[in-house]
Parts: structure tokens; sequence; C-alpha cells
């Protein structure tokens, strides 16, 4: 039953779940889905890349901020420029929450780096980001810590007539600068949280307001639906801010962080939504057991 | 020079100056435009299908309207029921120039029939007007009154790894009912004025906002880059409101109404971006003499 479609999938209940979702959705029969409404969507941070010790965003942002606040050394009395000098991380945890005070904070902090820029100066920003950071446990960039079994599972899903999708509550224009390289999803496949732009004087200049709410929780199914005119028949995440994305769709993934030597063990974030695949019948996949490996490349030792 | 790839479109400038275009786009050269930034963006009202005497979307909106006055008679002396039943269609001309007043009316009145109802039901009642009304001067359904040389370019762009997508001032949900059938153009490159849609009990809902600006004048760069992570290379329009899509791209073209036998023959609304056509060497497509032929099906006599 091993198929050289997934080779970095062990054969097991996951494995077999997606193959005979995937078989059933494009055979005729009482599972078929006709191929216009085979959307699948993917949340980013944990389910297509590493999202220990914080998400990747944050590294992007928190270097930005703290190169801001060494700039203008007043702001190191304000949030969240207070929390990043003094590496007072639990703040930002106020974000997967959607804490009000804490979100607004951040969306300030971000209107004062880019409200009034053109696309293009976030764009060589994260460039420069992607191509000199690296991870910290693993010592690569983290573009290059996507998970090899995800990207399969895209070209299988791909070469079974579904759309690919995107959708994290991370940023869109974020994931966009590196998503055709990373992921081999067009720009246009992305869903995010974004800021709105104005196009102003013959050029698009990013405002300080968001357009439309955080891809998060309930923001997940309304991004999408905005953006593609449905809901997703096939869905994955690892979060418990993925729960609504999950639940619309007719086959639920559920990635579990439990391989401490290859990645990370954790569930912090992830508690309900675990519980949400055993009420609810989703496919969890188990980074240890279903996966024979795990990054596009190896660890640098 | 006539291939069979256009065969709806007369030799002449602008079918020359498109075939030139896109020939250049996917020739190793100083025109070479990479696959990844091949995204053409038309509007639909006039460029996608007939707008005279008023935008179909007017039609099914003004047929509803005149429905809930009859079965609430208190509405007749309010806006936008007030003009429908006076038949004062002057005043539904202050949407295409943005007035204010006129629009926040329009807004109030769509919130009134489908603020809090789920997307199928707004999907029936456009399907329902779909497959019954008929448009006054051709007599039969709107969709079918799709411009079949645009079709041909449709094929032809995505047959040289153009995406195709559709912007629109118009409602992207009553578009995207059907974008599939009539233009081949999956609801996910269905780009428009859209309202905002909430997640609330395991089902989306629509609220009396907006999400974002209308898809007119510089709402459509607004828009596009919103969802696409572009601008369009390719961007072809009919009106003012398309200014700023057009002026965008690299390659615009303009459809100009001149064929009062075959469709209508009209500059209303057309004359600034029939100045700038000149000024910026745009493509301007006569539909008299660019177009062999016009509609899909023959009209109905």
């Amino acid at each position: 039953m091993h198929t050289p479609a997934l080779p970095s999938w062990s054969d097991g209940p996951a494995y077999r779940a997606i193959v005979d979702f995937v078989t059933s959705a494009t055979t005729e029969g009482p599972g078929f889905i006709a191929p216009a409404d085979r959307i699948a969507t993917f949340d980013n941070d944990g389910t297509l890349w590493v999202e220990q010790p914080a998400p990747p965003q944050f590294d992007f942002l928190l270097r930005r901020w703290a190169k801001e606040a060494q700039d203008d050394p007043a702001l190191a009395s304000e949030q969240p420029y207070k929390a990043i000098i003094e590496r007072d991380m639990a703040f930002f945890e106020g974000l997967a929450v959607q804490d009000p005070t804490v979100v607004m904070t951040l969306e300030k902090a971000m209107a004062r780096s880019w409200a009034g820029t053109t696309p293009d100066v976030f764009e060589a920003q994260v460039r420069e980001w992607v191509d000199t950071v690296k991870q910290p446990k693993f010592g690569i960039g983290y573009t290059k810590l996507v998970f090899k079994p995800m990207l399969e599972l895209f070209d299988y899903l791909k070469a079974n007539d579904f759309r690919v999708f995107v959708c994290s509550g991370g940023g869109r224009d974020f994931m966009r600068v590196f998503a055709e390289e990373a992921w081999g999803i067009p720009k246009e496949n992305v869903i995010g949280s974004a800021s709105a732009y104005a196009f102003t004087d013959g050029k698009l200049v990013r405002s300080d307001q968001m357009l439309g709410a955080l891809a998060l929780g309930p923001g997940k199914p309304e991004h999408i639906f905005a953006h593609t005119g449905r809901l997703p028949v096939f869905a994955g995440g690892n979060a418990d801010v993925d729960i609504e994305m999950l639940t619309v769709a007719s086959f639920a993934m559920l990635v579990s962080h439990d391989d401490a030597e290859r990645e990370f063990a954790y569930t912090k974030g992830a508690e309900k939504s675990l519980a949400k695949a055993g009420e609810l019948g989703w496919t969890v996949v188990s980074m240890k057991n279903d996966w024979a490996s795990v990054f596009l490349e190896e660890r640098a030792r």
C-alpha cells in the first residue's frame, strides 16, 4: 500500500486515512468530491514548519523591533519593546489567545514599523531574514525547516486535482515572500492575517489597519471563504487556533508534536484540538511514528 | 499571423498588440515575464458582458428590492426602494462615482436583504436569477451574453501560463455563483466588492459591513494585491473605474463599446479612460472592428 507519492510517510493509520480519503474523493461513489470543491487548507506554524521556541515570524519581528528600540531608546519603556529587551516572552503568549491588549500593542508596533511603506520595503526585510537568520536548535534557516512529509502531501493532493492553500494566523505578506520557493505554493494561495493597503499616488501604501480579522480560530474559515468562495474539504493544523478550520472540513488532520529528538515534543496550545480530534475522529499525525523523515534537509550537526 | 487561438478576433492593431505582448512575455529577451508574475486581471461589467442599460447585478438587486418593497409597503418612501418604484435610475448613477450617500444607502439595503444569512441563501437567489431572467435587448439570460473574444483571450493567456483573475466593482459573491460555468474561472480567482462574514456557531453568517473598500478605482489594485500578492502585468477594462488597474499593468487593454448594432455604442463613464488610453498607449479594442463575433450565443430574434 505504500505508494511512492508519500515516501516520507510511514505506513500506519494516518498515512492510510489520507490515502483512503483522497482515493475516495477522486473515485465515483458516495465519497466522491467534484474537482471544483477540492480545496485543501493548511495552517503554517507547527503544521508546515518548526514553531518552537516561538513561531518564526516572531523571530523576524523581535529582531526588527529590537533594532528600532536600539535606534530610539525612548521605546524601551513601551510594549512590546520592553518585553523584547527584558526577554519576557510570556508577554507574547497573549497573542495565541487573542488577548486584545497584546493584539493591539503588536498592531501598533507593526504600524510603527511599516505603515506608509510600499510592499517592497517589507519584502526586502523578510528576504534578508530568510537568507541570513538561523533557527537556534537546528542551526539552519527557518525555510529549510519545512516538513518534508507535508510538501509530499501537497504534491499528492495537487496530483489529485486539489487546490492547496495555506491559511495561517501569521502574516500573509510575510509568508508570501517565501511561499513559492519553500512550499511550491503561489502567492495567491497564501491566506493570512494582513494589513490593509491603500493605492495612493500610483502606488500601494500600507496602512495602520488590518484587513479583516486575525486568521486565527473563527478567522480561519472567514478568511478561507472570503478568499476561495468555499470551505475546505481537506484541512491540516496542529493547534487550538485551527479547530474551526478543521471542524468545517470533511477530512481533518492534526499534526502532533511528539518527537523531542527530531523536532520538539509539546502539547501546549494544542490541548483542546487533541481532545476534539478524539471526539470528532480527526486523523492525528504523530511526527514520531508517522513520519519516516521530518525535514527537507538534515540537521546541521 | 491570425492564429486559431483567437478566432473571434479580427486581424488588426488590437489583436496584434495582444499577440505581440504575450509572445514577448513568454520568449527569452527584454520583454520576458517570469511565469510566477504572469497575473492577468479583468473587469467584469462592460468588459466580459453587457452592462447596458445597467450592470446586470443591478437587475438582480432591483428585482429583490422591488419584491421587498412589495412585501413591506413602508419601504416605499425610503431609498433605494423609492427610486426603484419610481423608476428613477439616475439615483443609482451615484454608485459609479462613489457618491457616499448612494453607496451607504445601497449597503444598508444589502444588509437588510442578507445580513445574518448564510452564503447558500444568497447563492440560491443569484442562481434563480441566472436561470430565469432575460436581458431586455437580447432576450436571453445575462450569463449567455458573455463576450466570446474575451473567453478566447482567457484561454490564450492560460495556455501561456498566465493566471486569469476577474476584478470587478460588482459583488464578489454574486460573480462567484456563475464564474466557473460562464467564464471557466474558479471562484477563488474572482475578486470584487464583498461583505464580511463571521464564523459563528459553526457557520458563516454575513455581516452588515464590507470587507475592505469597493473594488472600484484605487480599490482595484488594492483588492488585487491583497488577493494575489502582486499587481497584474496584463489588465483589461472598459471604464473610468478601471483606470488605476490598467495603469499598474505592463499591458492594458480597454474595450470600446462602439457597436450599436451588435451590442451598444456609448462612451459614458469611459471618457477619462479613453483619454488615458491615448495618453499612455493602451490598446483600445473596438467591438465593431476588432471582434469578428461578440457573443457566445447568437441573439434570440
